[in-house]
């Protein structure tokens, strides 16, 4: 008998799912519309429907749990609260909706904290006990493992690095705050940096503002162009100082860098190590691996869903 | 039958030890000159007398254990590893110096670490599972507790909050580096704010320069000394915006001051409750208490060291 965990990751346009076994293979992957749905009761009434389709083709199946990544998701009450990207507003609790259905085991955390738990049971981190995962998108998230256990804290919220405040009094953040790590190395932290340097020279852009993305900049910075080589740089500086603070709580193994501006490789991993050691306290110098996330990128999000079970089932079977 | 904990606190200048039972009661405190002593064998051999000696003292005693707070101490290894204030260079494997005398267990953790177990076992953290103690002494230390566990990280040196760089390119720092929350918020930090300020308003000290110390400007302060209490007020402002950087990071329950600078009260509490709140990501905002610590101060560093084994012996007992 094949045992699968159904993992599901909410995001602001799209939310997908898939069955995912505990190598880490994802089969009959599919997809809603998140922000057709203003009433999170249709929605998992709707995502629900799709799965008992899918269910019909594995008739030996057991299911394990159902994962679910979401947007401000809360691990302990199993809750979207105030999400800003979401149309439902207020707590919602996500978990008790899919429990009505399915009468298993629901587990909910947010996108980067399931990120980090996927890197764990199938990724760079297997075998890890203390390591840290950033994901860099359109936010800058982040998921913290101590003694191979994730870090929720005291009200589920722990492991906001991409909220640290880097710069006293620098770049203006989303949050309403100023300088936080976000504000520089989200994809819209990057762009305007480049954007910055851009204008800075007295330039104008050769496209529309719109399509400027990190990817531009990356294929721009390929090419040898010194204002996007000059981006990835000090994006990289300013990472590597706040991974080295980052260190300082709790001295990790290794930190994972997750997400598509991750991909832009060497360009943006060296800058981040050397401005990583060059700012760490001594006692910790050269011996934390900075690497990317293993997750096959496709499925990475379903995958780090799903491991909240396997890794809840595996914790279980050690006890 | 009654039992004890031996706990050692180790300091540059002189070590004390004492008998600690299970609520914190401390008897038989003894102490010998640290810096008499080049050779550490011959600094456990000559403490580890005076512990028998006492222990004659205590005939109908079970000594369940010894627990040892000092600079630089690695958890994992029970060692003092390079610790720039002791005569002892090197890695100095302490623990199984004191095991050769006692034959009990020994643990052994840095100074920081050991006053927030003794926080959790006999002080205002009882009954915490997420929570963060700062020292504000000499230096500026930290323990970091999560779910109930402290964090000792990949290495066995989490928890350096001292060393978090809050402003980059700030203060010089006695570990090397710019802008570190020591720099700003160790006694010598607080002393080096008052002078700027003094020199900055054109003045000269009313003492000699050696004579200023956090206690002074706190007299000074508590008499209406306007750039003592700024004194106060720009130390508190940095404590509260990097305890605020700390929260993202394992989202404690509450933070507490320990030391002789969280003294002073009020005056440091108000500005870095103000700036904390200040500081803080919204998600966050007006659960996270900032307390003292509860330990009493004669004692608090021999509490602390003992309560390693008391901690372990209460993990042992919930398995």
């Amino acid at each position: 008998m094949k045992e699968y965990v159904v993992g599901i990751d909410i995001g602001g346009t799209n939310s997908v799912f898939g069955f995912v076994d505990n190598k880490g293979n994802c089969i009959h992957k599919d997809s809603i519309e998140t922000q057709l749905f203003t009433n999170p009761v249709e929605f998992v009434a709707t995502i629900s429907e799709k799965i008992q389709k899918q269910l019909v083709n594995l008739p030996d199946t057991i299911i394990k749990g159902i994962g679910i990544g979401a947007p401000n998701g809360n691990f302990y009450n199993g809750t979207i609260e105030f999400a800003p990207n979401l149309k439902w507003k207020g707590i919602v609790n996500l978990t008790k909706m899919f429990i009505k259905h399915f009468h298993t085991d629901v587990l909910l955390t947010n996108d980067a904290n399931a990120a980090a738990i996927g890197e764990m049971i199938y990724g760079n981190a297997k075998g890890m006990k203390d390591f840290i995962l950033i994901t860099l998108g359109t936010g800058v998230g982040s998921g913290i493992v101590v003694n191979g256990k994730m870090v929720y804290g005291h009200d589920g919220f722990a492991g906001e690095i991409g909220h640290v405040i880097v710069y006293p009094e620098g770049r203006m953040c989303g949050c309403g705050r100023k300088g936080c790590l976000e504000a520089y190395c989200s994809a819209k932290g990057i762009k305007k940096t480049y954007l910055n340097f851009v204008s800075g020279e007295g330039k104008t852009n050769e496209v529309p503002e719109a399509d400027i993305t990190p990817h531009y900049i990356y294929e721009k910075a390929k090419l040898g162009d010194a204002l996007a080589l000059k981006t990835y740089e000090y994006t990289g500086n300013i990472l590597g100082l706040a991974l080295a603070n980052s260190v300082a709580y709790t001295s990790p193994e290794a930190i994972f860098l997750f997400g598509g501006i991750a991909n832009a490789g060497e360009m943006l991993f060296e800058p981040i190590r050397k401005s990583f050691e060059d700012n760490l306290l001594n006692i910790y110098k050269d011996k934390i691996k900075i690497l990317p996330s293993r997750l096959k990128e496709n499925d990475a999000a379903i995958l780090g869903a799903a491991s909240l079970i396997w890794n809840k089932i595996s914790n279980e079977s050690e006890k």
